[in-house]
């Protein structure tokens, strides 16, 4: 089952290194990570996304208290949480089929960010399904290049920073 | 200098780890590090945002040429690539200063994707001049939670995957 972690970490040399060898050296699952600032300069945010059963997501939870320089950890479900990720798309496009295109880039409500002679780039946010939608409409045309930052997750009402951290 | 790198590495376990460690244990600055699939199921791209000099950033693109799952590493400079940030802001909302924030949103074509009685959560992508600006424009009203993806940047034009892997 996938679940999403928020884990805050102090914003120390060495803390994305630790947390990733920890995954690594006991074989759990990192579907993807992403890690980044947040409102606190001393403090980073990060959001792991993993597959795995219930007891070893106990394990993972456990180890990762352990680490130096994690705050806390919190598990994110969808009746609390919103999940975002943001995916930049290369396709093949020639003057022939570039109107269609278009018109697939803005029924997912995406932005065609570059343009060339024979190639776009689109930028689309979303959910995994509906990434995972516009992937397959564009799959025909060829697609060239694909980077994805990973999700990322935010809970929903007004929970705050200090609330975990202080 | 800000210098962003673009890294094809193999799909295989232990590769976040490896790159994370090599950073670390060498001292080198990471601004931000991101990782995701492609669209080749084998392979995932990092991005990684480091401040370096040039002699720096020499010795880090050799080190991490140096280890094992990596596939390609890229410079990405402005002039070539284009880079892109998703970040989820929670601000607080009551019904007086609400419409303030929607508007300030719609200035950034930015997107409200969650909404309670105190809070509201705005979704927004850009290059990091432009986070940067609407983040200053919400401080006044208290930010509550952030989270960012980290940069994320793909070459113009109609490059493609197999140019480097191949």
């Amino acid at each position: 089952m996938r679940h999403v972690l928020s884990v805050l970490v102090l914003n120390q040399p060495g803390v994305l290194s630790r947390v990733a060898g920890m995954f690594s050296r006991r074989g759990y699952n990192i579907e993807s990570l992403s890690v980044g600032k947040t409102e606190d300069e001393e403090i980073s945010r990060m959001t792991i996304v993993t597959y795995a059963d219930d007891e070893t997501l106990k394990q993972i939870i456990s180890q990762l208290s352990k680490i130096i320089s994690v705050i806390t950890i919190k598990e994110l479900t969808d009746d609390i949480a919103v999940y975002r990720e943001l995916v930049m798309i290369k396709v093949k496009a020639d003057f022939i089929v570039r109107a269609q295109i278009v018109e697939i880039s803005n029924i997912f409500r995406s932005h065609i960010i570059d343009v060339s002679n024979q190639a776009l780039i689109i930028e689309v946010t979303g959910d995994s399904n509906k990434i995972q939608a516009i992937i397959e409409m564009l799959e025909p045309y060829g697609i060239l290049e694909v980077v994805r930052t990973g999700l990322v997750a935010l809970e929903r009402g007004n929970t705050e920073l200090k609330d975990f951290t202080e």
